[in-house]
């Protein structure tokens, strides 16, 4: 076992510390800044803000939202050079280079909350453990805490063994991967370029404590888009045909894209989570808003319907004399991994003695953007490879998701820690 | 009472002659040379074809129907002198001049029948009285040949009377009423343009025998339109993503029509009547055609509700990816009557003694295309008026339609005769 | 003039007073009590809380806001004693007797504000005078502070006067116009059971000062509903089948109720103001809220649309798979007015010299809650009478909306005592 | 070689024969007789009628239809004892018994062909050879022709060659197998219980001559489906309110079903593939007839969408107050073959010479009803295989539909009869 008792006190204890502060998508100040200090003081150069995203790809960033979380990190004591040096950029990226030849190596952690209430029943374990969430209606109700634990862990790992090890190492921190937003920009930065390995891996997802799923297929490509239109007031008695209903407009729109055709070049999705319309019970309604997203087993499949989104937006805007405007807020595509690493991946988690059940796992329909970055890595000539690591959850993005971090964090551990002994054993 | 014996006996021989041989709008060859070779001779000079049409306006008509038809008249016995006269026009209007000042009286009549079986119920005034339709699926279920036996029965009086009588008569037999077709270019021929006095009737509507109706204003403006889509044929279970369905256009398009937004400018009517689209089960459907209907109050009103239809037919052939097109196959306006002419028919229906009972009726919520004329007369600087008179008719366009003609016939005959008196006596 | 300078001043400051703490409707509480101490100090009897409504008549009230409301009333220095006798209800009836046979003469006024956002525009009417909302996101923008303060002169003038009057007199200060709420149960009270003589008045609505208009006819009965869907939430990546759409289920019943059938008994309006709906992107949505509201220019064509709101909300239901509730919360019916008092109206509008155009208009498309005491007052043998004075507003319920009430306010007055005259000088 | 120029010469025959005479679903009486009596010659026990029927399972079955196909039959020289014995039920199955032990090998081929026009192209396959179809608006353009041409040379090929085979033989004529109507009742006859191995096979599909697939799984699994609503009619005019439109019933409904949520549990098809609707312009629409189908790559996916379109069927008529009637017409489930004839099928098509092209194909999206018999013979202890044989057809359901039947043919009768050798060699 290369989990030692001192290593997952300390996992746990990183998690819980993360967990009472959850920050959401592209806001992670506070995680960021936990992490590049943690790293830092490791040794590790690590880079930040800017250059590690190419700004030209994000999407789903409000300004404002950014703005007042920044304020928000300087009140929690971030320092200002800190935060000056991410200029309002999350995520970070830490490297070490052995010295000696060898791969590149790295792992990709998500640091992301989602925007959940965490359940006040006292049985749950965060409330049990006295490290719930200190912010109202955010969550690290996914697991990123846990990820980001585990990576500073074998960061850690890393380092303490260097010498036994050749090659280089990454250690990438991504921002906003809820909305799958995060990955995209930070793939096009280049800053995965040289990565020879690439290990990616989430908990829970239906497995559990001891449990661990190789991915080599699965995961669905999806867009993520919001849909505003604009319509004309008007009173609804005296005037209505005056008016343009915005929220009509979206009413159909949400209808019509719910039937977009099914195709038989791959299974796909449509999702219109939310639709906010109208202004008042009599006024002709002037604004509506849509989040919606679709999915499909293919980057093509998925582009269908993102084309079927655009020309139903277009159409129900003529329809109806409103404005539209359609922003991509977010997009990841399928994983494809390589042979080579799920091999390695699946000889590795039946190594494990504390993981009595090991699958492979091709039909996940769930979505990751971190398949934006296995893209980018493999067009380098990298190769990548995916596992999930069980806890026992009660479902994701719930107020009572929990994952017994004590023995679930040390399954990626162990599996991460052997991946480097078997690809940067010197 | 100028009603006499032998009158009624005359329009209602007339009036089961044609109702026998019912003729849809636009095919009405054998009744317009019913209409001409009578009225010729008795001595008027008749207009038909296209001197009285201008073809331009033409809308709802099929060539390939009034070939056929034709070719039906033609094995009918009409002769090719009159067939080529009319050159494949239906509608005839007769001049009559006294020679001596007065003013330009003029009647209106329509000669089509309606798309409806005549029933077999053997105690169906026409079955009892065997003259009952001998065309499956036509039938006179409107009336119209009793007006156009009355409109004969008119015209002969005047020619008898001439010499108690000044100024000048045209008796106006158009085409296609229903669907609101044939007025509109009968109108913009300016075969009405030098009438000083127009009036209009219709029989029943609601009103028994020996009620007459004077109506001053009412009736609905209305546009018919016929919608076509084209969308792409795919089989359903293997390729379903090729497909661009026109059904599912036509169904949307139908829902959203249905919910063009009320005005407050007046009342309105959209009536989505038939829906005829695909080929097959399991084949992504390519046509779809619709027939639909506005209406409204005022012309204005509804004119926002054809603006509304073109506007939601050309999103919906956008949202679904389908090529559209919009055929506008009737029209008709609101009625303006003239106080002059409202005042005479109300003073002359109250002095018949077989109508015992005389209302206003400014609110008639069908729709009539005379008052496309009506408006063209008005623009010149005639005067209009419209009545109805009675009958016990079980509900137009049913296939138990009746009308009572002995009785029913001579109100109108009456009326008109009574207007002749007061405007053109020597 | 019965509007002294000194009325005029003495309605202005209490409009502008009032205008400062907007209240929206049902928790009138601040309102309530600066209308019941006044009518006290001048020696009414004054009627307030659940003694002036049937509680089982009440909608559209929110228990819990009502009680942040007395919250606020308190910490604004209303007092325990009268917030006591409130009981957390609103509103305020003023009797008084002459002593003197007579009949019973009545005007209504209504207290709550809109939640609209007064403009900060330093041109603004109520920002030069110092007098602008201090409550964030509420406005008297309807002029219901203006009504207020009209009825507080009238009844002040009332009983200066009381020696030269007879009769009795009530002045009803109405909770929760706005929705068309608070009506019904003042109507259903029985409070307004004894008035031969009900005077109603509206500030604006396009008449500018100096204009008066008498409604005899007009207003659309209305219902105000909301409706809510409850679906249930699933994954919409790994289990959209698992889920049912309150999202999709609101959708189509707003474009279902778009679509209701116009009716040739009397113009209707649908309005589906309001629709939120879902949870987030990839979640199936669960909960659907809309506030939707039904008109028509009778009682029943708008009972026709009411009925039609069940029906589709239950089939949509249906066809989601998904709960529904439907909760009316307003209602308002057509104005029938009597001849007498609107004769009445008509001669005292033209008596006023500072009023240069008086006007029947009884084609008002809005609604009026006060329709509902007319027609209670009506079944119990009593007369009712509404006018229209003007105001240059810019258009009510807008963030600018104002009265210049030293020339409006005193329009209103002058009506209103000039028919006191009429009916109960000595 | 098996297939013989003789064979061949015999098949090519048989095939242009039935060609000319093509008969629809449940009215192959003309087919039925054709094949009976040549097996009878043959000396076959040959059974049909309600024998191979259970009609408890019939669907989608029009009794004037058939009707009036046994009259065409009689009139086509069919003799009156052998439509007696059918007893207005098409299809037939052949039995032969070597009278020595082995195992029932059967074969299955459908009668019935497609409602298309066959091209006048004077370059079409059968205007060539001038055995293009005698019946307007019906066409062999699935092939069907082709099958029972070869079931038939197949069974003649097993009398000739009885001496040296053991077991028993079935052959199955199953009617109406398009719209998926005919499988289900002869399988519930229990008429193909006692079959150890089933083989089944369909020309074309996109394979081209001299190429063959097997299939292991696929096909979806189909549920057909004709919908009715039935409103009440109104003039659209005047009283548009007294109507319940069957047309936006249906464009409504046809809205929803192509909008039933995706399934994570497998992929899914919906198509409705016609619409009629309306019986005039201006009449509110009383009668709407939709014919749709459901697919799904599972039973329990398929069978999802069925209850969601029943659901939605049921709340649409709520919605809209229309009486709905939901007639199953049509069922086929997914194939699921045995490895031992799988494996058969893959060896004996690497035998044959004149094929150069052999692959396994398991992802057919299209419907077959013989899945249904499959599934019986399967669920009594038989094991079943499917193959398909190319032909170069220009697309199946199109009026130029060919398959070049001498080099075709021979394909699918070298494949039965080396089954045939494999299985029930002496």
């Amino acid at each position: 076992m290369y989990a030692t008792k001192e290593i997952i006190e300390r996992m746990v204890a990183d998690r819980r510390h993360i967990h009472k502060r959850p920050e959401e998508g592209w806001t992670e100040f506070e995680t960021t800044a936990f992490v590049v200090e943690r790293l830092r003081s490791l040794g590790f150069e690590v880079l930040t803000g800017p250059k590690i995203l190419n700004t030209a790809f994000v999407m789903g960033r409000d300004p404002e939202l950014v703005k007042s979380a920044q304020e928000r990190a300087r009140q929690h004591g971030i320092s200002e050079a800190l935060l000056a040096e991410m200029d309002g950029w999350t995520g970070a990226v830490a490297v070490f280079d052995t010295g000696r030849p060898g791969p590149v190596t790295a792992f990709r952690m998500d640091l992301d909350c989602v925007c959940v209430q965490e359940t006040d029943d006292p049985s749950h374990e965060a409330n049990l453990g006295g490290y719930a969430s200190e912010r109202p209606g955010l969550m690290h109700a996914c697991g990123h805490d846990g990820h980001t634990a585990v990576g500073l862990a074998v960061a850690e790992w890393v380092k303490e063994h260097a010498d036994e090890l050749c090659g280089r190492f990454k250690f990438i921190f991504q921002p906003a991967e809820e909305g799958t937003r995060g990955a995209e920009p930070l793939a096009e930065s280049g800053v995965a370029d040289d990565i020879d390995y690439l290990v990616c891996s989430h908990i829970g997802t239906g497995y559990k404590i001891g449990e661990i799923a190789v991915c080599h297929r699965g995961f669905l490509a999806t867009t993520k888009i919001d849909v505003r239109f604009t319509g004309r007031a008007a009173h609804a008695g005296t005037a209505p045909e005056k008016g343009r209903s915005a929220l009509l407009a979206a009413a159909s729109c949400a209808t019509l894209l719910s039937g977009i055709s099914r195709s038989a070049q791959g299974d796909t999705r449509i999702s219109i989570g939310r639709l906010v319309a109208g202004e008042g019970r009599n006024v002709v309604p002037v604004h509506a808003y849509m989040q919606l997203e679709t999915r499909g087993t293919t980057e093509e499949v998925n582009q269908f319907m993102v084309e079927n989104v655009h020309r139903i937006v277009e159409g129900t805007a003529k329809s109806f004399d409103v404005e539209a405007s359609i922003e991509p807020v977010g997009h990841a595509t399928v994983l494809e991994a390589d042979q080579e690493v799920t091999d390695d991946l699946m000889a590795i988690a039946k190594e494990i003695p504390f993981v009595h059940k090991v699958e492979r796992n091709d039909g996940i329909t769930g979505s990751e953007d971190v398949t934006m970055i296995c893209r980018r890595v493999r067009a380098h000539g990298g190769k990548v490879g995916f596992f999930i690591f069980g806890c026992n959850e009660h479902g994701h993005h719930k107020g009572d998701f929990c994952i017994q971090d004590e023995e679930s964090l040390r399954e990626a551990f162990e599996m991460d820690v052997r991946f480097v002994l078997r690809k940067n054993r010197r």
